[in-house]
């Protein structure tokens, strides 16, 4: 399968990891060299990668640390874990990494507890999850280019990490012949930058449109699909999402155009209700390229996400639980 | 009334004509002296000023030509008039600027016809002309501002030329309590550029949203009233505005948020059908300040407005035709 740098955004190569610098993108395709703990907290803070990126590199820390620390088993290496687990948690405070770092704890003492390796344990584990993470991903990219059929016009937003433009590569080895329109994604531009770039990149036929764009394009019949994907999933289909992906749910109902969404299945929230919106710095609305945009004092508003209610959605194209 | 400077962008002094640069608003507040048909002819091939200040120097051009020509009348001066009108409709070839010049060289042909003076009924019907339209704009901006009451919240795409922003100082003076959200209008930031700053100027309590925004705050009755403005207006009630309107029109349906439309009545055009889509040249969308926002080749789509149906429309705040 033709991959995007963008589907595994960090990898591991002896003992260095590898780290995507998504702000550079599309102008250079640069990789940060993480070491250890600091290093990662570190590209982290930066917000070089994303949110899936960061989840690679919190797992991957790990997995650096027992390659520097040869020496350490046991009771001791239960206790180093801990500590990267309590460094990796600070470096966002508002982000549930201690989700992800809990598990890795959860391992290392499980082992301790049961008299086995504890690195080994450590490793074999950390290594199967992400390994299982990049197989059912590769699963679901099959099933988003399943339900693309020849003559699809796809709209997307934001960016789904190099799904969308892997499933986009295999219908072009399909022979299907799909247009893309991607929007600009304001205020961050990932759209533009991130999604507009790797659909390119897979060879896919791809176009860019304001965010303004869409009902004139769903009223011309200039897509007849939309594909978004979801930061946050409830037990009851509502998901959250990149803040205008609500807006395009609304339009796509009201132009009768089908509205898929990749989730990833979880019962930890009821409804988009319990999900708090996120109202990020106004600095991001009103700066581009670290500049002022306009001139003066602005007061903005810029929520991070939006929350779409579940009858928007005509399909999820979920990751698969094994 | 408190003024606007987008009110009335253009205005003479003596034998100048003082344009309002509106490509550097809000960062100044800089008006390009026109003293002859070439200088307005460039002023509106530049695009210092947008539609209703490019009407505004096209007929203002004709005043200047009478007070550099003082010796000519008659014939002579009918001749003139059809030259000077035929340079300012070569101006912008898309633009009907014919309809408002030809007016004018009929005014002329008119009197010389009926044996009156050529200049003194080219001077009375220009200027009557200029002050019964600006007179009609104040009577809706009275009206716009009949249409607001106090506690709501105003959402407005794009710019309207000052009448809102009157409209909310005399909200002000009322002491109704109101509130603006503006949109920042990709790919021109019209909504950022003018429409936040002339509000704000006139003392209101404006926010700036991104365009991607609009679902959120309906969802979550942060706005309860929509006011835009109208290009093109056809007999059925459906409109030509600015990209990004009939999206705003269609979440304002599905959220019951009244969607408010200044219109000028024509019965010219039948329905939106009858209004070609302007496509605009893609370096607007892939430009800011005339650099390149993305790197790399970027094929990018940018319809210029949108042709909303009337059956969105709540209301409309009609100028009056006398």
């Amino acid at each position: 399968m033709k991959e995007s740098p963008l589907f595994w955004p960090a990898y591991l190569k002896g003992n260095t990891l590898f780290v995507l610098d998504e702000t550079l993108v599309p102008k250079q395709l640069k990789y940060v060299k993480v070491k250890n703990t600091d290093e990662a907290v570190k590209v982290i803070r930066e917000m070089k990668t994303r949110a899936f990126g960061q989840f690679l590199v919190v797992l991957s820390t790990f997995l650096l640390e027992l390659e520097r620390n040869p020496e350490l088993n046991g009771e001791e290496l239960r206790e180093k874990i801990g500590n990267i687990a309590h460094s990796l948690n600070r470096s966002r405070p508002t982000f549930p990494f201690a989700e992800v770092t809990g598990v890795v704890v959860h391992w290392a003492q499980g082992a301790l507890d049961a008299g086995q390796d504890v690195r080994a344990a450590v490793l074999k584990n950390v290594h199967g999850y992400l390994q299982g993470i990049r197989y059912r991903r590769m699963e679901r990219v099959q099933r988003i280019a399943a339900n693309i059929k020849s003559g699809d016009s796809v709209l997307t937003h934001c960016n789904v990490s190099g799904e969308l433009a892997m499933a986009a590569a295999i219908c072009l080895q399909q022979k299907k012949d799909v247009q893309f329109y991607c929007t600009e994604t304001r205020p961050y531009f990932q759209g533009a930058k991130l999604t507009y770039w790797e659909l390119k990149k897979m060879g896919a036929d791809v176009t860019l449109v304001a965010d303004n764009a869409i009902a004139t394009l769903m009223a011309d019949k200039m897509v007849n699909k939309v594909i978004v994907g979801s930061d946050r999933n409830c037990a009851n289909g509502d998901f959250a999402n990149k803040i205008g992906t609500y807006q395009i749910a609304v339009l796509a109902k009201e132009f009768k155009v089908p509205f898929l969404v990749l989730t990833q299945p979880s019962k930890k929230i009821a409804s988009g209700a319990d999900i708090p919106v996120e109202i990020r710095d106004e600095k991001e609305l009103l700066e581009f390229n670290r500049k002022k945009v306009f001139a003066g004092k602005v007061k903005g508003l810029y929520p991070g996400f939006d929350v779409v209610p579940h009858n928007y959605v005509r399909k999820e194209i979920a990751i698969n639980v094994h």
